[in-house]
């Protein structure tokens, strides 16, 4: 069986929003109990992210860290139209990934007790963002 | 259903080749409407790449990027056997990854209007690579 | 057809841990010769590590090139709860992605010859970690 469904998400800028919640309820909508859930962001500057659901502290770490790894502004980068945050945020993109597979069993995810599913929007600015959800089982 | 073809690419060279043709084309033969188009390459020096189509200068950037968070010939490393870009590319091989899930509908991936599909070849010489579609739906 | 399985691995510390014949076993068990063979660890602080199966020097290089990336005891880090290595473990688990999919035909897997799949473990003390393993076909 396969259903499939387009969740809509609007970010305020950069940061990570969690989206474990209306990733749930398409599950439910689904009525799949064993398998896959592939989440699949339509865009080439904001990133699917599993991380700790616990401290927001560790998100801000982390957006600490890929400013380091790929910094706003660089000097030597040549794809700039858009702005200091453009060509970080396509290396970003990269670095983090843009789909992300979560098992199923019994209609529900796999996640460990303290795995979140966010949305990390790497551009400045707020963003309209679309998130494939395919369920497989 | 399942679809299972495996593509030939012939790099020349580090550097990001689209491949998002040749994967159009697999799904043309699968004859699957809605679920998944999964990519893994059989190697560990290259990549599957998903980033923007447009402008070339963001795989230019990328390429200045990965260079910095893995360089070349480093004195650290102790894998050298093949030569300075040896290393380097295992490991961008981990930070880009090696395999990729795209979702399908209507027979057709649902990228979005910027992205694009690469093989990102992470040695300096051209190299004969594998890369195994597999169609679920 | 869709067969889960979840394996427990205890790892020793940081450092990667060959589980390519744990998975070859589960592959044996699900009698599904097409498909996607899925992993997922249920944890934030370790992940699947896709590489180089043959010199083990290549691990030992990924180990010094991810310490640079995200390095234990950062002052800029918020979240240091753990330890030093508790933000760096949740960075790498980024870096290096918490879930691996790896096509399979006649029930085999379709890996390299070089290839082998690691549980990668990023804390520095011994953990019971858990894989879901979801074979797809």
């Amino acid at each position: 069986m396969t259903y499939q469904e387009i969740l809509t998400v609007v970010s305020r800028g950069r940061g990570s929003h969690n989206i474990t919640a209306e990733l749930r309820a398409v599950l439910a909508r689904a009525g799949i109990a064993t398998g896959l859930a592939h989440l699949f962001v339509r865009h080439t500057s904001c990133s699917l992210l599993l991380t700790e659901n616990a401290d927001p502290d560790v998100r801000r770490d982390l957006e600490t860290i890929f400013s380091r790894l790929a910094p706003d502004g660089d000097p030597a980068y040549r794809h700039d139209l858009e702005g200091d945050d453009d060509m970080a945020a396509h290396a970003r993109s990269v670095l983090a990934g843009s789909d992300l597979t979560v098992p199923m069993a019994g209609g529900e995810l796999l996640l460990g007790t303290w795995q979140g599913v966010f949305l990390w929007e790497h551009r400045s600015r707020s963003h309209r963002r679309e998130v494939v959800v395919t369920i497989l089982g």
